[in-house]
């Protein structure tokens, strides 16, 4: 397999994504790696092992630019990239840049799988019960109702196949957990998914996710997800932050937190959502992975490996099975 | 005043209900109370101090009844409880029962304070910085632009009056702090409060929550904001609850547990969302004070407060003159 690695988007760019699909390429002598980047970039890299090679841009969309100047940027390191999977040059393409530039490349060059409206982007929720898949976390802000039921699809086959879940249940995001509950798109949506989904865990409702108890994955519009994600992120971090403040607040309890140091740090981890590099762009066909902004070398080199892990898997290619048996039955249409 | 007090709703009804109101006649002498249930709630009430009367109903509005039936029920504690304001026999009416039942009395009763479209629920979350104000958090699952802006002007009011912020700032909840980012409501949403609020905070996203370092209202649709309470405070007592397993795992955790402990229970403090007894229903000609449904004694108590506190303080009547002030100057309109 060939991954081509943008080397220009994020944070740490382009340092950590080089370093971090160099690591890649050495743990993955089988597998070839394009290094997508600014001929200044690709100066600066550290000499490449055999299985690696560069490829130059001659811009760069930077993360907060307009997705809009994508068309005036066909040498931009992400679109390149891109289009090498276009090409049949590579097999998947990993970015930690913009999100909106790297979902409209794999829209315009790759193409929507039949069946899907939008892609989505996935994200994973830590939960007491293990890791959660939510989407969507941000690509579309507005959803109508059958774009919620082929969210829950592609998100089944993601816990499945990426988180190792077996026969995933959907929930779907509502404010009660009655079937009558929701806003207009929920109220419609859940009708949908009764009728097409043989796993739906029905409504659930904010307080449960942190649970998790009875279902696998949760489906919602991208406003929604994206500021559920957060809301999650920002009370464990402020928690624990004052968890730490107070430890740290007299002798007595620095003694104390001494003693329950392993204990926090278990809980840390347990709620750590840095610890997954990236996810595949649902519903392209093809494999793209997202990685966070502030992706470094390690996340980047795990993002790495999920694509060629998607890539033995096929991924996409289970997603477009599994929307095509669905949403071609007669209930659906 | 006269507070009317439906001893029929809530998870703890009528006993602590009717307690609660008792030990609230018991604190204020000046002021008298209206206790509304059936004949046998009423009967099974201990003694009643002399300031404090009982109103017989002829039926109960379930927690979970279709609000529909409220048409047929106008013997219904809620709705009479309701009505004695109406009718000037009363000046607040308080309740722990269905908050749609509650809603639809007041609002059939009552009406709507000129300018409003549709009355909010105003919750408190609790914040680094200290309690702030979301709202709406669930009366409104569809919202109209216009409608943020009001529930703003009327989470300004209750900031300042109720919760003694000074000169609050109002943000709006989005998927990016950019000022384009958003569903088409928080786009259009937007707009309208930057041009018709003075202290607008701009745009907010879910990890602002828990800090809340730059603003003391938070606005958005009743969907969304009934899941992000949710969600903080199913994270809040998830982790809290893993802690707390953590520190009971071992020896060594416990002997740390007893050191920390005072520091434990002060971020449990900050982080109870039961603290508050109860909130207003904003935009309603009158008052009407929300409980939560799980509300025992001591908080009906704290929600009878409440409503001598906003009688005392013309808190409608301070919500009809912003409303009144903004909403017909000439940009607004």
């Amino acid at each position: 397999m060939r991954i081509a690695v943008d080397i220009m988007g994020g944070d740490y760019a382009p340092e950590q994504i080089g370093a971090g699909t160099l690591a890649a390429a050495q743990e993955n002598p089988r597998h070839a790696f394009i290094l997508v980047g600014t001929e200044q970039a690709l100066a600066d890299l550290p000499q490449l092992p055999p299985n690696a090679e560069k490829f130059s841009a001659g811009s760069v969309m930077a993360m907060d630019e307009p997705v809009a100047n994508l068309t005036g940027k066909k040498d931009s390191s992400i679109w390149l990239a891109t289009q090498l999977v276009k090409k049949g040059q590579a097999q998947a393409v990993v970015s930690a840049g913009s999100t909106a530039a790297q979902m409209a490349s794999a829209l315009l060059l790759l193409g929507r799988i039949k069946g899907i409206s939008r892609p989505a982007i996935v994200g994973i929720m830590p939960s007491l019960a293990g890791p959660r898949v939510l989407l969507d976390i941000g690509a579309n802000a507005d959803c109508k109702p059958e774009m919620l039921l082929q969210f829950a699809l592609m998100g089944q086959v993601y816990a499945q196949e990426i988180l190792g879940l077996k026969a995933p249940r959907v929930a779907l995001l509502s404010n009660g957990s009655e079937d009558h509950k929701g806003n207009e798109l929920v109220k419609a949506a859940h009708q949908l998914l009764c009728q097409n989904l043989p796993d739906f865990a029905g409504n659930k409702e904010g307080r449960d996710l942190a649970e998790a108890k009875d279902f696998e994955v949760m489906v919602c519009d991208g406003f929604t997800g994206n500021i559920v994600l957060k809301t999650m992120e920002g009370t464990a971090q402020t928690i624990l932050g004052m968890l730490k403040e107070q430890l740290g607040a007299n002798f007595r309890h620095k003694a104390g937190a001494a003693l329950i140091m392993p204990g926090l740090k278990k809980i840390k981890r347990q709620m750590d959502y840095a610890e997954y590099g990236g996810a595949p762009l649902l519903g392209v066909k093809g494999i793209s992975i997202i990685c966070h902004g502030s992706s470094k070398a390690y996340a980047i080199q795990n993002a790495v490996n999920l694509a060629i892990s998607c890539l033995e898997q096929d991924f996409a290619g289970k997603i477009e099975r599994t929307v095509e048996k669905t949403l071609t039955s007669p209930v659906a249409n």
